[in-house]
């Protein structure tokens, strides 16, 4: 029998205490939602309201200095940083990710580096480019433009990337990486609203097949409802509507 | 006894096959050198020829698609991602970073993360404001004004961080956290040349102190014979006059 992706060894005493998400809707939380629910892990969750910024209050800050969203607060501590998380949880689980010392990890953990410095790091630059180069709007589209060109080429490479016979990209069972893959596609597809004409899913079949795939998973169906999504939302994404909170 | 950053598990199979690092003077390959040699892994080094922009050669694009600085040929094939790189040396050898399921992990996780996509990403974004937002000089400035206050906040929270009573950072045991972090307080205080008044080692006296640690490890002494570098080259630098190849 074909072993789950990961398998032993794995640190469940790990999630003796239970898990809260610090959570803002359709922020990156939603990844670790996702691999919280594919995992079958107890968690709650807190809101970070980011109408009053509370991502930056004295509170968030003690968990997370960085001011970013999530934290994951765990029996070792607050874990900020969305592929930290994603990395501890495979590794506590022993699924979702190749264990440490087999034959795979290494490109996984070059990947997830990748995804997690290039491609949502200038994700970043597209959502948020006063905090890159202030109020300038011209100087913003400059930055942004870049951004999109470098986003481009991450897409590409992921769907290359794709092509190969990883089991922890697009594979037979669902890995972080392909949840942290899917969720920057829904944002590139809405965010900035009004601005996003640069992109499209189709461009990327490979990727776009996994958007499908990924929709119909358990896991996205509590997504959906905790979050205020329409169905399909990494393949045809909509603006959510969240029972609390705001995206942005 | 005290056991070693990391210990058991280990995976030393891993090394049965001859590392090949593709380096260039004083780029980020240096942090996977000292890496190497504190771990005591033979290694071989390959110039990659930044004065003819070897890096973005095809042969060199097919083993890291991204075009960065390093590359190690391992038995798991070529991994990229500088932090990709360390993570994968610390689980082979359970040596400079806290094992997996081990106390320690989460934390040594999220600042790794950290390290590489907003304190390393920020240092790409003032030595390489070009590839961000184009030819405009006065662009380039308000990018770069931008990510020096970044990286600034970036080393508070360090130096913040070494108060705290971690192993793997400022410890009685080199990390590759230490190694990763000096790399970078060495590069803030050189690069770009000419530029670099925003930086002041001094402003972060924990940080300064273990650049003095670092530089006197035998690591360093290969590392200054082999990029050549001046004596102490982390807590008090200079620019390099290599053997072979260039530093940009």
């Amino acid at each position: 029998m074909r072993l789950p992706l990961g398998a032993e060894p794995h640190y469940l005493h790990l999630m003796d205490q239970p898990l809260r998400l610090h959570y803002a809707p359709d922020n990156a939380s939603l990844i670790v939602r996702l691999a919280l629910e594919e995992l079958g892990a107890p968690y709650e969750t807190i809101l970070v309201d980011r109408s009053i910024d509370a991502q930056n209050s004295p509170e968030y800050r003690a968990i997370n200095p960085a001011g970013l969203i999530p934290v994951l607060e765990t029996s070792q501590g607050p874990v900020f940083e969305t592929a930290a998380i994603l990395l501890w949880l495979t590794e506590a689980h022993g699924a979702m990710a190749p264990h440490p010392g087999s034959d795979e990890r290494a490109s996984f953990l070059k990947w997830l580096f990748y995804l997690s410095n290039t491609t949502h790091a200038n994700l970043r630059l597209n959502f948020y480019p006063e905090k890159y180069v202030g109020d300038d709007e011209e100087t913003q589209a400059t930055l942004r433009a870049h951004a999109r060109a470098t986003l481009c080429r991450s897409f590409d490479l992921l769907e290359a990337l794709s092509q190969d016979d990883h089991e922890w990209f697009c594979g037979a069972d669902v890995s972080v990486v392909d949840l942290y893959v899917v969720a920057m596609l829904r944002w590139s597809a809405l965010y900035p609203a009004g601005d996003t004409d640069w992109f499209a899913l189709s461009r990327w079949p490979s990727l776009a097949a996994l958007t499908r795939r990924i929709d119909i998973r358990p896991s996205v169906a509590s997504l959906i409802k905790s979050e205020g999504m329409d169905l399909n939302p990494f393949s045809t994404p909509n603006y959510p509507n969240p029972p609390e909170g705001v995206a942005l």
